[in-house]
């Protein structure tokens, strides 16, 4: 989930994969495995990183050390640290490791809310609430950002009103939420329904309006990305090597690659602040850390058009004029 | 490469698969292999199919039978067939065996020109003229396209100019074109890019303005396909199962997949008059001619998604009330 984008960049890229990514696979990643992979991350100028999920490690132990990865995380500077948190509990855990920001997951669906974090829609609003004080009273400075999940459809409920995506959302924004993004779980989104849904959700909360976390399942992630930017989104969230998400099958994987997705703005002329070649380099000490998993992304399999043109690394170039 | 789209449809689908797809792979399939393939494509609502390519047995064993093949595709009633010719001789081979429209490739670039077909650029554009004089004596009713390859980078000279791309199209329109489309052979083009492109082009050949011809390389070929109708291009080139184009590595694939790409239209409430079930169906011919290649498509390892609602289908309950 992401933030508000800084001056030096036009999209801020939203790094999710050592919580989406490592949450979504068998394999457990070691912790210095984890530094190593974030350390790469923010050499290529990564800016935000989800860096853990604060669960029960009996629930989620590939999240196990989720206080250790954060206290190295925030020792980077200027990188925004944020945290998985599905109730208050795991909020004062991230709050007490030194997260930037948490995050909340609010299901549209009925179903799905009580299938992820067994609660209903209506309890999760209570908890952000809760996330809320206690964040007012404990942490001001720490940010909360309540993503709406499944908000463009439900493998368990299949349609998901956009009247109660777009409800959901204003009321995690009353209940103290910083932030609301829209998030394709599923990877059902199409991009009319993506241009059509963040609208309505700039029109009701305005500025308050958050990431698109979008899944590239059926092959459409990109072109979603594309059509959220359109109008006017500026923060995404995307996994390296397309980590994690809901692999249905080899090369089916989740999440948006993020290799693929800063490679299609900075081509367009969008910077990311991240350089690619850097990024590339990324994906080593992942694949290190999780030597049995398959990682995606067209692009590193291509490779960069002969001639290729960043417009981070122009950007950085004219500034060292 | 596309021809003007019906009143029943959006946006028309053209499959490149039994041309483009076939040459690219080293198996040949056998022809009856290829009947049953382009059956099962025209069942599935296609209503253009690129379906060979007119060039010597001895540089393209593949395309052997290429005759036989427009014969047999030319009996089904509203098809529109098609054949790439790299020539006169070619041309006159099509329009011999039935096809109702050639396309000709006329490379941007002057390095993949000669690299492609051995002829520079302005060789090319006369031989279009040659085409366009032959087919007026000939064969009138027969279409006449000539797309221009490499329109967005090359991976022999890297840059293309945009200039370049668009002259040329302007040329084989004055040497006879019916049509001209841009084709990014290379999988080098961004949305940014398409759109700037598309949009020069129809302001320099109006109506006259083709398909677009899109790769999946890097990943962007549905974010391109989208930039393209965005501009409104309303044609659009795919193989079934992403056979073929420029497969660098396992899962980069080249051409567009048309099960993803149908998929994105008719979810957005864009008619491409194509049922993405039996779009399914006919990836099992293909697969039985072609047993030890691999086929793509994120749609079809994922599944339509719970409640999908087809536009084209939706449209055709609507006539059968």
């Amino acid at each position: 989930m992401g933030t508000l984008v800084s001056s030096e960049v036009d999209v801020l890229i939203s790094e999710v994969g050592p919580r989406d990514g490592l949450q979504s696979v068998k394999s457990i990643m070691l912790t210095e495995d984890k530094f190593a992979w974030i350390d790469a991350l923010y050499a290529a100028g990564v800016r935000e990183i989800e860096a853990a999920s604060f669960v029960p490690a009996k629930l989620l132990p590939q999240m196990a050390d989720a206080e250790l990865v954060v206290k190295h995380a925030v020792t980077l500077p200027g990188l925004i640290v944020m945290a998985l948190v599905p109730n208050l509990k795991g909020a004062e855990a991230a709050i007490r490791a030194g997260v930037h920001k948490v995050t909340i997951p609010v299901s549209a669906s009925a179903a799905h809310s009580l299938a992820n974090v067994r609660k209903t829609r209506e309890e999760m609003v209570k908890e952000v609430e809760k996330i809320a004080t206690f964040r007012n009273e404990q942490a001001p400075n720490v940010k909360i950002e309540a993503g709406i999940a499944t908000a463009f459809g439900c493998t368990l409920q299949g349609l998901v009103l956009e009247d109660d995506v777009i409800r959901l959302a204003a009321e995690v924004i009353r209940a103290g939420a910083d932030q609301s993004g829209l998030s394709d779980t599923t990877g059902y989104a199409n991009p009319a329904q993506i241009k059509r849904l963040f609208r309505r959700l700039q029109a009701e909360i305005g500025s308050k309006a958050g990431a698109a976390h979008l899944h590239n399942t059926r092959g459409l992630g990109l072109a979603n990305c594309l059509a959220a930017f359109e109008v006017g989104v500026h923060s995404f969230d995307s996994s390296l090597g397309g980590l994690g998400g809901c692999p249905y099958a080899p090369g089916a994987s989740g999440n948006v690659v993020t290799e693929d997705l800063v490679f299609m703005f900075e081509a367009m002329g969008i910077k990311t602040g991240i350089d690619l070649e850097k990024l590339f380099e990324a994906r080593k000490p992942l694949q290190k850390g999780l030597p049995r998993e398959t990682i995606y992304g067209m692009l590193p399999e291509a490779g960069l058009p002969k001639g290729f043109f960043s417009s981070t690394n122009q950007a950085r170039s004219v500034h060292e004029r």
